[in-house]
């Protein structure tokens, strides 16, 4: 029911999702009137998917808090979440309010054993392909053990959607000399260079500039210096485009250059397409939920449920806890005990 | 003596930014093996310049304790800044070790009174023009009171290099509802609303993306989070970039489109030239320092020295003392009441 444009582009974003994934199921939520006809439109998802009607929906701009007083057990986003949570459902997807949905999925799937905070991680595109980045505003802060928390999220993350065996982790920090390091981020540095988690490699230190080279294949970060990063790299892709859409259109000569240099232009603009790299991964809850970005069209929902289809295939909260297990015990990451502390986790 | 190049891209510099402003003068510090045999090459130039020899400089690797330890009163780094103490220069500026450059300038010119900590400014463009944001990286964190000292201060900055009599000031935050503003910046939100500087004008909170939009003339956050969005920026432009070359030159016919509009490609390399805001301006101190790119060419180091010229022109430390009076006070800034503030002030 959430985001700009309702179900109509969440369930054409499905479909495009479905043609992609054979083995893909939904189980819909939201007002039947608005539903039900749209869903008329698409007779293979309608195949695959199981519709529940729910009265009430949390609207854009409903504080947390009120979402949840409203909301709670009754409305679509709540219930998409509690799908979740009595395994009716892998993963959650939603377009709709980030910060009820973000409070609806801790109340609803709390936080996992050994895990204080989730973060929202996202897919960054880099020069060399795409990394992760994680806290991009799910809380404001992190201490050294959250840091490292997000850190072992993070590359789970990045086995299960990026395919990267063994990623490299680089936390987020400034090069000034006299105050590099803030004490918090310097421990948690410590921590991961002691690691015993085989598939999991610490680079260092990166500064802003590494996002968008790749650097590492999972950057860390508390949530409002990631948030400012992400907004910023947003605002710079749109501020570069905006120029050189100035430039090209000053001149005939220039304007007929982008003329025949346009699949070029249309290649930069595919590179860059944000529908691309939609959704806000919730993570460290006992539950996969994907914020997709409010106003995405159908093949930007589609790319929300696309990660959304990876994590469940990777089974991801299970493979996390026991890489947590893994850490907090100081293991060796064999693969015998790890699945056996996987079970006691559990 | 400092920066990737020495003396000679700094005399070339200066040399050009001469040609700008002829009411120019420059006190040299350096070793004059290296800087005479150089400053022959601009007799323009050496004929406004005073030059000390220094035995001693600081090298680009030294820790700042390091630096101050074996530099203090000698190197020519110490030297450049205790002529903005002794009056002999109204800005110092130098391309060396930022970190050095900092703990000296602090060491040496002393935060001015009411103020705990400097900040580095820098000028940020945007689609509309160019702002100031500040704090990119001296300390980590900041308190309302130091937020606002901030606002104060990189409104004083952006009516001398900006000539904007009346600056809109944001401050830095992040828009997931449920987490939005730290306490200290809610704090600093209040106190910026309730001011009595008549030529400063709070617009409120904004975001990472309103940086490249320009949507305030001064943009405030603590030095961490302001450190890694210049970064950020610097890295997307360069990622965008490489996206841009890789399309135009992948068939023929966008290369001969490239060819055509080669002339719109030379406005955006323009556009997004880092020579052209060079320069972090360190601020909250006795006096101006200029930290130029340490790999910047003439004419980046002509742009450092331009903006010296324009601080030291509107006389600008004197202008942040007495706004700072007024704002700690909480007088109207009516111009007789102030200038007797700023009187006491000294």
């Amino acid at each position: 029911m959430g985001g700009d444009h309702g179900p109509s582009v969440i369930l054409a974003g499905a479909d495009i999702a479905l043609e992609r994934h054979p083995d893909m199921r939904f189980v819909l939520f939201g007002r039947e009137e608005e539903v039900l006809p749209e869903l008329e439109k698409y007779p293979r998802l309608k195949a695959v998917s199981t519709f529940h009607h729910c009265e009430v929906s949390v609207r854009m701009d409903d504080k947390p808090s009120q979402a949840l007083r409203q909301g709670r057990y009754k409305s679509s986003m709540w219930r998409a979440i509690d799908a979740v949570k009595t395994g009716e459902a892998d993963v959650a997807v939603s377009a709709g309010n980030t910060g009820a949905l973000m409070a609806m999925a801790k109340f609803c799937l709390r936080t996992m054993a050994n895990i204080e905070r989730p973060a929202i991680a996202c897919i960054w595109p880099t020069i060399k392909g795409e990394s992760i980045v994680l806290d991009v505003g799910a809380t404001i802060g992190a201490d050294a053990q959250q840091l490292v928390d997000f850190s072992v999220m993070g590359a789970a993350m990045a086995r299960a959607v990026l395919a990267i065996q063994r990623p490299t982790i680089g936390l987020l920090n400034i090069g000034v000399e006299e105050v590099k390091g803030q004490d918090e981020i310097r421990e948690a540095g410590r921590l991961l260079r002691e690691s015993t988690i085989e598939d999991l490699s610490y680079h260092g230190f990166v500064e802003g500039n590494d996002l968008g080279r790749g650097t590492v294949d999972v950057v860390v970060t508390e949530g409002f210096t990631g948030n400012v990063a992400l907004k910023t790299a947003e605002g710079t892709v749109k501020q570069v485009a905006s120029y050189l859409r100035d430039s090209l259109s000053r001149t005939l000569l220039s304007r007929l250059g982008y003329f025949l240099a346009r699949g070029a232009f249309a290649r930069l603009r595919e590179k860059l397409d944000p529908r691309k790299v939609n959704g806000g991964v919730f993570l460290g809850l006992n539950g996969i939920v994907i914020k997709s970005h409010g106003g995405s069209d159908a093949e930007g929902t589609a790319a929300a449920m696309d990660i959304a289809h990876a994590m469940a295939t990777a089974d991801l909260v299970r493979k996390i806890a026991r890489d947590l297990e893994i850490f907090n015990l100081g293991l060796t990451a064999s693969v015998a005990p790890s699945d056996q502390a996987a079970e006691r986790a559990q």
